[in-house]
């Protein structure tokens, strides 16, 4: 029988965004009708489309948020101040449309899809479900492996496929949340590992907690950081979960994989795309950075890759609400490179 | 004949919202299906929209943008780069669709209308174009007043009136945009009077100058400052101009006339904000602050009126092209108050 490690997995290829290609988009709009460098970020994110789709153009109408969701063993331990419940609870609310995602999503013409990557309970058929479901939660990591090593590469594999198949289906953009009872502190596990960085410096409230909430979600995060001494990308998964997390970084993958821009959301979304980027460092290029989360740890995982988010609006929610109000400024970035006229077709009286 | 302070000015009726209303707003949000405080900015706005709209509840979906255009005496100065005749070009640009506002409008589905407020040319009749035109442009202010008492209040009616109309054909929202080569200057004289602040810390680049075209607006500015020591607000308005921020600042009042809020950008339109709110102190609870621009002074305007921009993406272009991109929010803030679950369904099954 095979032991963990002999499993050997392969990410999908993925082309590297052509750097050589800055130059020339980053001319073009400067040639565009308005001051040199005044649209800023966006003049920096509208370079970061041209090179994905180069030498094609980037479009940004069709977006669509993959929402994955997970239950996490690690709820035994106390780390959540909500119960794991909470998370079946969620997903029947983005079901019925009336989550904040949703909400969010109506407001910007955003496609939800609710994808069930390891929910601990049996979920009711429903349209807008997909049924990507590894196990019924992870293990508590605190104690066992939050799965097994087949289980994180098939997640990582079902992630890829979903992203894939939106893209196919004509998704110009993925953005990307979650949701799941005990995600932070498996995110933690994961950003410690991976950045890596100190335990103590990856740990946060979450949800929310208070002082005695956070003395037991510490103890359970550090119980499973001693459990197990790996740094392997994929090792570090499979001991500290989630379902949710690796199918993120497999969809991230993913939308690298048909060079589609894929947006990352809060802290466990930046979790899973170190997760991704450490496993194929091409897809760095692809990712761009939703929102600068009040999650302590957000900020180390984000150095890790040099990511900048585009906002700061104080959220920390998840659910890819961030991602979602960042989809209209990728838009807008878009269509500055194909809608805008140029400034000397103006000064020329040529419009 | 009337001295220009002989003529008096009534501005609109604005009812101040009712902070009694906050608590229950409040409240009613940290009832939804989402972790306390965890949507941050975007839960202030809420409350805002809902104060707004009290009791009724706030929409979103119909946003329109006005971008008015103007042109500006003290150009003979030098105080752009940029000839006074590009005013006229990107008024034909916006009416081609070709500029970045429209390219952003595309992007988040705002309409856009373009407001001649006193462009120093005729333009060709167009129906995306409406001529509110007060005058050819306003005279330079380092040499005489920029306009008449009568001029300026003309502008600040025609605003208010414009934004009542699109209200009043089903706009929820109101965002501003501007053009006008030179009207960075003429917004640095009415701020450094209406905050007020010292003359040198209102002055900055613009849309782009060099040291010695910083020179020369500098010295252009400081001589239209020395010609004239009014600080009401009507009087700032008359002697500095411009025709645009005028207009600005009564659309602004119109829309707190008529109970909606209002998306002010950058810095000019901050400073028609300003106007508006020393005119009509009632309207600073109707008006959202979009974007941070990297415009000097901007800091300046915004502190006046305690105000704490959404957006911070280095944008100094105009147009409205911040506001529109904070439309989204907007619209994803009265979601939050209108379409999400309570939390107390959602763990009770209720979903």
């Amino acid at each position: 029988m095979p032991t963990a490690t002999d499993i050997a997995w392969q990410p999908p290829g993925i082309s590297p965004i052509d750097a050589a290609t800055e130059t020339a988009i980053r001319a073009r709009i400067d040639g565009k009708a308005k001051p040199l460098g005044s649209l800023g970020q966006i003049e920096d994110l509208a370079v970061q489309l041209g090179q994905i789709r180069h030498p094609g153009e980037p479009r940004g109408d069709n977006a669509v948020l993959l929402v994955f969701a997970g239950d996490h063993g690690l709820t035994e331990e106390g780390v959540s101040q909500f119960p794991a419940a909470v998370t079946v609870g969620m997903v029947m609310t983005y079901l019925a449309g009336r989550a904040c995602a949703n909400a969010f999503a109506g407001a910007t013409n955003v496609e939800i899809r609710v994808v069930d990557a390891g929910v601990a309970a049996e979920l009711p058929k429903h349209p807008g479900l997909i049924d990507a479901k590894i196990r019924m939660g992870t293990a508590n990591a605190a104690r066992e492996p939050a799965m097994t090593r087949q289980q994180a590469i098939a997640a990582l594999d079902r992630g890829c496929a979903l992203a894939v198949e939106e893209i196919r289906n004509g998704a110009d953009i993925i953005a990307l949340g979650e949701m799941g009872i005990g995600n932070t502190a498996s995110s933690s596990l994961l950003l410690h590992r991976l950045a890596p960085a100190p335990l103590e410096e990856c740990i946060g409230v979450g949800a929310g907690q208070n002082s005695a909430g956070m003395a037991k979600k510490r103890a359970a995060i550090e119980k499973a950081a001693a459990r197990s001494d790996v740094t392997a990308p994929l090792d570090v998964l499979a001991e500290f979960g989630g379902l949710e997390i690796a199918m993120m970084a497999g969809a991230i993958l993913g939308a690298a994989s048909q060079r589609r821009p894929v947006i990352v959301d809060g802290f466990i979304s930046t979790v899973a795309a170190l997760l991704a980027i450490r496993l194929q460092p091409a897809a760095r290029g692809y990712c761009v950075f939703a929102h600068r989360s009040a999650e302590r740890g957000h900020a180390i995982a984000l150095q890790a890759m040099q990511a900048k988010p585009l906002l700061d609006l104080g959220l920390r929610l998840g659910e890819g609400t961030g991602a979602i109000l960042a989809v209209p400024l990728l838009r807008a970035a878009a269509r500055l490179l194909t809608d805008v006229a140029s400034l000397s077709d103006v000064l020329e009286g040529k419009i």
